[in-house]
């Protein structure tokens, strides 16, 4: 019989601790290093052959250092005979180059999906990808989990009414993640409709819906710089919002993220653990949950081939 | 009819246009720079739709931001309508990954060949690849260029009658690279033949020729660490030698090797531009020579469909 192994590479090590903890099995030992002048070495320490591997790997920041580990690790699983190689990426980077907005520009999410298939990977487990069209840009099987529940049982323990709440997308694009968490709290939506009249002249923030003496949650998938978001939040409470929250599963959170949501209208920031945030880039305001219960339950199903599909919604 | 187009990537800009200079047309606009969270963002300023693109990149340190930048180059020029690419890596890292030593080891020598065309590389031109065998790790054409001549050349003007010199290879690996320079210089060649007598016991230092009372010349094509090339100097002074040079390829240079060099008993350390040295990796004793009119001639002929075989010996 065939058996499960759980590896980690260097990006998100708290979280594969936790998977392989909930699932009962102990990490894969394996070391993932770098020779003298900064080449990946891999070192597995263990015997896989024949059997289901799952590599879990959030390729966030260092982008090219994780995901350049990643593939290296898919070569040597490859080579070392495992019977299937699973790449699990809680976070998968440069999902936001995933059309050419340009001219000239690459579309490098659908290079990395080719990447992964010519490294070797066979399925691939992808957490709130930043467009769902993502998924047609791989030939192998991959499952797409939401993490809109996390998100929203966390909401739900404020025992706050729905109709003192208003779910917000902060831009277009969000308004079905949006909707998803209203249902789940029986709450409205509102979105920020940012425009510019004209070329060279400031943005117009308007907001569609109504806020006034309601309690906000901003939702978004990814929150980057965080300037949208803050931005947001402050157009909310000129508006009348009582309270304002704000929630995404990824937690990018480069350059001056930190900073603008300490001085914003913010009243707490809820993430989830896709990305391992250093010590660095912490703050008061940001509440952690765990999303390593929904992975676990995903490759355990996949692992007994059964449906991961009730973990979509 | 088609033009000939050279872009530069980030590691090696001064190779690159001296490249450009020689060929005598203009570096292609492009800007190649990071998001605020680390991804790559590629911008080709210039149409080169029909064009027959050359992308010089070396792959060294940081070799994996490196990789990703290229790779990432070769997709957008690739949706961008480029005629052909061709990509031209002076430097080729992970190429001394190119088997398995140990049980579970990737080959990121023929990951990194996979890569490239998965991306969309029609053609590479490579220089002094660390084992000849990787040029059959591609499926699409290849030249392998060889550095030897121009390092024979620097030596040829010293004007060293070939008898007080002796051409020593610092491993057995290295023998057909010093009789290739032997031959240039009309000189006899001598091995550095390590050994481990027993495990756990100190290496043997043997010298398999003769270097009493000449000017010795160590070739190899990457210099690393140093720590072998080092050794192997101070070997040959204590065998006698009076002189001691070293030259090579790649200068890799990492972690100790500027101070291992510095301290040594090696006169002068010739090597050529392959990877761009930053500076804090410079040192007196050290020679550059320049590859750029080696690469010209070579993107010349592959654009012109001439025969690049010429520039092999
Ligand atoms: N890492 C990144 N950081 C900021 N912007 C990005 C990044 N990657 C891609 N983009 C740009 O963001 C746009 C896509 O974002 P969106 O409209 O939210 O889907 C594209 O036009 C990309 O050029
Ligand atoms: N970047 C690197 N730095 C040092 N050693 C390496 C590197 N990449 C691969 N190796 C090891 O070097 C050996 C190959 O070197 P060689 O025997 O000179 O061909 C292999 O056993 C590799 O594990």
């Amino acid at each position: 019989d065939h058996k499960l192994k759980i590896f980690s590479l260097n990006s998100n090590e708290p979280l594969a601790k936790e998977v392989a903890e909930d699932i009962g099995v102990p990490l894969g030992a394996c070391s993932v290093n770098r020779f003298s002048d900064g080449e990946v070495q891999i070192n597995i320490e263990e015997s896989i052959r024949g059997c289901d591997v799952f590599v879990i790997q959030s390729t966030s920041a260092p982008v090219n250092e994780n995901l350049m580990e990643l593939l290296i690790m898919v070569d040597a699983l490859k080579r070392a005979s495992a019977r299937t190689i699973n790449v699990v990426m809680p976070y998968y980077g440069y999902a936001r180059q995933d059309r050419k907005a340009r001219a000239r520009e690459p579309i490098t999410a659908k290079l990395v999906a080719n990447l992964l298939e010519t490294a070797g990977a066979h399925r691939v487990i992808a957490l709130d990808l930043h467009a769902p069209q993502i998924q047609g840009f791989f030939d192998i099987p991959i499952d797409h989990l939401v993490a809109v529940p996390i998100l929203s049982d966390y909401f739900k323990e404020k025992n706050i009414p729905g109709e003192e709440l208003v779910i917000v997308s902060p831009d277009h694009g969000g308004v079905t993640r949006a909707r998803k968490m209203a249902d789940r709290l029986k709450a409205p939506i509102a979105i920020i409709d940012k425009r510019r009249p004209r070329p060279n002249v400031a943005e117009v923030m308007n907001i569609v819906g109504n806020v006034e003496g309601k309690k906000a949650i901003l939702i978004d998938d990814i929150i980057d710089t965080a300037g949208t978001i803050t931005i947001a939040a402050n157009a909310l409470v000129e508006n009348g919002a009582t309270e304002v929250y704000a929630c995404c599963t990824h937690p990018v959170l480069s350059g001056p993220a930190i900073e603008r949501i300490d001085n914003s209208k913010i009243k707490e920031l809820v993430i989830t653990n896709s990305i391992n945030l250093p010590e660095d880039r912490q703050s008061e305001k940001i509440k952690e949950l765990s999303v390593a219960p929904l992975l676990a339950d995903a490759i355990v199903r996949v692992f007994e081939n059964k449906s991961v599909s009730t973990l979509f919604n």
